[in-house]
């Protein structure tokens, strides 16, 4: 089984979970009388819980805290759901199966000192403890994990010793960290008027991991909007499946992914390994189930308040008012820089605001109502009623400079009225420095009005808000690993025989066999062969040494383009030949191919690579230096639909060379797209014998599209 | 004189708005009894003010809140520093007179209604103000402007009614704002422990600028740092003045302009016109005198606070360290986003962090010496002293992902204390959503602590520290608009007998003036004269039409390239004088040239334009699709040094193709660097009468540059 599927389950489902997360009863397994001790700490986490029975384990006593212990879990007189293992890492193993014996729902561990060290024993261990919860059925969460909050009944499960004595406020929000540190950096919102309906954090994620939490997080009716902040994934699929069914529910995911800057390290032999970088894949997989994309931690939480107030754009265009000319301004440079769609109002929006707004304003989208509002604010409430109501805005962005203890506070109630009418969003760009002042905490805890801490922040949110439709609404990609059938069986002969990596002529049957189209060749092995077939072909022709060592044909001087008669074939031959044995004499050469020359076209790369988190992926860039230097490229996750294909054409840089540009015809789009998808198929029916694939170039004219050159390095063989 | 030296003057000295803005006495003339009348705001935000006499100007009492009042300014017993025209704009025009004729320092007039309304008569009151200023030689602030603020004296000369209410708290920072509302947004930082020396508002700018301001402030010695927010300027050469001498002052500019998005709708004839946009100009002018950019209001003082407490870089790189793994990866994503370098600490640093972070810990850069540091609170101190002793490192992050009363007011008290002892700047990254949490506020007046409210932002506004250094030690670019002297009139003389557009013969005669390279050609008008001179060039040749009106040849199908014998000249000539008289017959045809067919080499275009703020620009960029539909092009202001031209070329994302790649020889990068100075050296000296320069193509392959074509457009000919 390849690599990326070699720890592959479905995700947990709602009922798996449930006890864990949403316990009846609750076990502090080692619950000992020390405050300062992790369990006590999670016992007082645990002091405002709602309906929830808490006992303790520990052999030495009948009650620590307030609340009754027994000496073993399997003692407790009622069912326990949820198991807190707080002991050291010693004690840890026992007790966990004991739990499994007892029927306990699942168990959080927090004790550090496992696979996260990087020691083998500890690695083992840490494994010991998966194999329980996978033959128990009990769910484990953790180790080396700060626990989880089910916020809903004010459960805090975890060990930071600050959750009982924070504000408490349960929202739609439900945040999912790997690490629990991030997760608390998010968490702490609450801090400034922000709440969540959970926040789980996955730690080691020996059992339960970030996949299973967000697929959790989808059946509960408590969460709205899902944030999750990962560092990577040992199972993309898992994202896939769970992100599919938020898809389905139409509840938005956020996600935040670091561990970013690794990917760059990565080295591949073919020039679609190197583009197709684990980014690539991550940016893919979001595309693929409409996930969000956040690049900072801290905006993680302003996305996610957002969405959650939002709702779904009904329009596809947004509108932006303030009292500031230079306000004003900086809205457009916004909207323009992340694409926007300011229209103009209806001409009866339009009435309604020159009515209203002052002759030194400027009524219109952005429309400046002038500081004159700080004395006549008959004008939020009149201006912004006739912006919300205009079919053509989406979203109104109100532009506050500055905040005023006279002014922020009613006007945000307004704005949530206002907006609440309208079933319509206020953002609320607040730009003042002032940045925890009057208004603000109200704005976050608003119901209808969503706080942004810059207008590029808002803009780009707002971008990825009117984005997310296209993805809602298009049709499904074909569903990923559905393989095909005989094109595979030729292929998958051809790979068996071939060394490790293929040769061109043996790369280009691979290809052919699924369809594509490749230059037809004659292997020869001599000079006299050589121009027979030449002349068979017709001429010019190109001849180059067929071997699986020469990655890089060109540069190794062993390719002869445009051979325009019998003479200069034969000298070619020759010429090849000679250079190959200098290259390398344990060159292990098949022959010289000899081709037809291929008239002047666009080159065009498209190739593929087994990523190790999300498996097949397909990759489509411009050849030769732009691919090379400038890197115009883009992937998704094997196999494609003809419109993703096309879809992927239209994200080059060079889209416009394709398309036809100044009098060249450009290339037929969809026989590339149809090429694409070929390619993509063959990656998902060989992901578990190739690394990479490289049809590199495709030459591409008009109608014309053959590819000319292929590499493909089987999964043994990089 | 060309239009964008239509408004130049020089920028004010110290000297001259010393009295406006430190003024000894203050007048507000049109203080009325009403508490909301904008001078009676304006002497509340006076309440407190150090060292200062003031009078109101009021013809029907002798005093009001508390003031002596005076019917003239002239009465007052006292020169008048600065007088405030608090008045509504009907009686702007003679207060400002008589303040004039009274030896007045400056005024600062709040009235709007002036040239921001776009009406004639409204422009002429405003130009009837700049002549009072011009002809008296007092200074006049606004008008419709809210004032400016001295902050180190406690002068809040403006009218928004908060100043005296607010906390006062005198910083290094000097604020500079054309519009008074975004600077306010700024200034709203006092509300959460941040400082600023002065706050100068331009609004309208009849005289006074915002260029004036920060000159001003180059030589105020309680200003460390000037923060500049602009919309645009009327006159670029006076910001490239004052930030020349701040540069000498070694006196950081962190500028924030907006109205970004307007630059994209300018239409240009050439590809260069429209490459060289408004904002290329700016980045141009910030490059050139060492001016740091900032891209969003919101980072404007979070950057010139950081520069403030942060003085000159002592080492190339930065450490970081925190009690997150999570966080520790976060800082290795930013800072490789940000290319700030991370070098390992020395070997006795890295024994140092050995001796104390914990076996789970990350020993290194960054370190990270976990959860552990909540109970052991030796670690702060050991390894953020380990650190920043180490000569690698210019500054040290601090990762904070979660904030506690308990351990972030003390750790920010630590940190300041070791920053100032090691003489280098301790970034906090407050990644905590508890955004104005506990130690915020401590953070954000430590005079040796920054506080970023992403990682992201710190590590942006490290990278930019860091590359200050390079804008500050490299040589001086040679001055602007300095002219060259007979080439210039060579030059000029070609113009002044072409026609609006030059024909690419007169076009290639110009920059032969300057010597570049350009292909030789014949005008010939028959098809006969046309084979005569192919033979005296020598086959292959070029044919095209020679036309002032025909910018884009080749699309217009009046080219004919690689001709190779006398048949193929002569049907190339007729040909082309048939489809030059298709295209129209009223076209302009000097005749045909005949020219050498160059052969293959890489396309690179390199022009000038006259940009209206800053004037003259030279751009370059790779040719073809690369320029045309990539955007590979950079600018910089003209003229350029070698150097100068060299860092051009390396900013080009197809740089790696011009040094020569995978086996090309690239071009040679000394001579076309040669090209760009003097074609910047022709913009310059002809600024007065182009409008634009496109020598596009220049053919260069190793050693041989040749421009094969040229457009010039004259600045009256668009």
């Amino acid at each position: 089984m390849a690599a990326w599927l070699k720890n592959h389950r479905p995700v947990y489902r709602h009922a798996d979970l449930k006890r864990l997360i949403d316990p009846a009863t609750i076990a502090i397994v080692g619950l000992s009388r020390n405050e300062q001790s992790l369990g006590a700490r999670a016992l007082a986490n645990l002091g405002n819980a709602i309906d929830a029975n808490i006992y303790g384990v520990n052999p030495r006593v009948d009650e620590l805290h307030g609340v009754p212990c027994y000496a073993t879990v399997a003692e407790i007189p009622v069912r326990v759901d949820c198991a807190i293992i707080a002991t050291p890492i010693d004690a840890v193993e026992p007790l966990v199966e004991q739990c499994a014996a007892a029927g306990v729902g699942g168990c959080v561990v927090f004790a550090s000192g496992y696979a996260e060290t990087g020691l083998p024993e500890r690695v083992v261990m840490q494994a010991r403890l998966a194999e329980i919860a996978r033959t128990s059925g009990m769910r484990i969460v953790g180790p080396n994990c700060i626990g989880l909050v089910n916020n809903v009944r004010r459960l805090g499960l975890l060990f930071v010793s600050t959750y009982a004595s924070t504000p408490w406020r349960a929202g739609p929000i439900g945040l999912v960290s790997q690490s629990g540190g991030l997760g608390q950096t998010i968490a702490q919102v609450v801090q400034r008027g922000g709440s969540f309906s959970h926040f789980l954090a996955a730690g080691n994620s020996c059992d339960v991991d970030v996949c299973d939490y967000v697929n959790y997080l989808v059946d509960d009716p408590n969460c709205r909007v899902i944030a999750c902040v990962a560092e990577g994934l040992k199972d993309g699929e898992r994202l896939l499946e769970a992100g599919e069914r938020a898809h389905k529910a139409d509840k938005p995911i956020i996600m935040y992914k670091s561990a970013t800057a690794a990917a760059a390290a990565s080295a591949a032999m073919s020039h679609t390994g190197t583009l197709a970088g684990s980014n690539a894949a991550f940016d893919a997989a979001y595309r693929r189930v409409g996930i969000v994309k956040v690049d900072n931690i801290e905006d993680v939480y302003e996305a996610a308040a957002f969405f959650a107030k939002a709702g779904r754009p009904k329009a596809k265009g947004v509108a932006a008012m303030g009292a500031s000319g230079g306000a004003c301004v900086i809205t457009l440079d916004k909207a323009e820089a992340h694409n926007v769609p300011m229209p103009k109002p209806t001409a009866e929006t339009q009435a309604e605001l020159e009515r209203h707004v002052p002759t030194f304003g400027s009524p219109g989208n952005p429309c400046d109502f002038t500081a004159q509002a700080g004395t006549d604010r008959t004008l939020y409430r009149a201006c912004g009623t006739a912006l919300l109501s205009d079919p053509n805005y989406a979203a109104l962005v109100v532009m506050m400079p500055s905040i005023s203890e006279r002014l922020t506070p009613p006007n945000i109630a307004l704005y949530s009225e206002l907006a609440a009418a309208a079933g319509k969003p206020v953002c609320i760009s607040w730009m003042s420095e002032w940045r925890g002042g009057p208004g603000a905490e109200q704005c976050e805890s608003d119901p209808n009005v969503a706080l942004f801490r810059s207008t590029d922040a808002c803009y780009r949110t707002l971008s990825a808000w009117l984005d997310r439709e296209t993805a809602v609404k298009a049709e499904r990609p074909p569903p990923r690993l559905a393989k095909s059938d005989t094109q595979a069986k030729v292929a998958r002969d051809l790979l068996r025989q071939a060394k490790a990596k293929l040769s061109e002529r043996e790369g280009k049957q691979v290809l052919a066999a699924y369809g594509v189209p490749v230059t037809s060749d004659s292997l020869v092995a001599s000079a006299d062969a050589a121009v027979a077939a030449a002349i068979s072909i017709g001429f010019p022709v190109v001849l180059k040494v067929d071997s699986p060592d020469v990655a890089h044909k060109t540069e190794a001087g062993v390719v002869r383009l445009n051979l325009a008669d019998a003479s200069a074939v034969g000298r070619a031959y020759d010429e090849i030949m000679t250079t190959a044995q200098r290259v390398s004499p344990k060159l292990r050469i098949n022959g010289v191919l000899v081709q037809p020359m291929i008239g002047k076209g666009h080159e065009i790369v498209v190739g593929a690579t087994i990523d190790a988190t999300f498996g097949p992926m397909v990759v489509v860039g411009m050849g030769g230096v732009l691919v090379e230097i400038l890197r115009d490229s883009t992937a998704e996750l094997a196999p494609v639909s003809a419109t993703q294909a096309r879809a992927m054409l239209a994200r080059l840089k060079s889209y416009r060379i394709l398309e036809g540009y100044r009098g060249d015809a450009g290339v037929n789009l969809d026989k590339l797209a149809d090429i694409i998808v070929r390619v993509s198929q063959l990656a998902v029916d060989l992901a578990d014998q190739i690394a990479e694939i490289d049809v590199n170039p495709i030459i591409g004219a008009g109608e014309r599209l053959i590819a000319v050159d292929a590499l493909i390095v089987r999964a043994d063989g990089a």
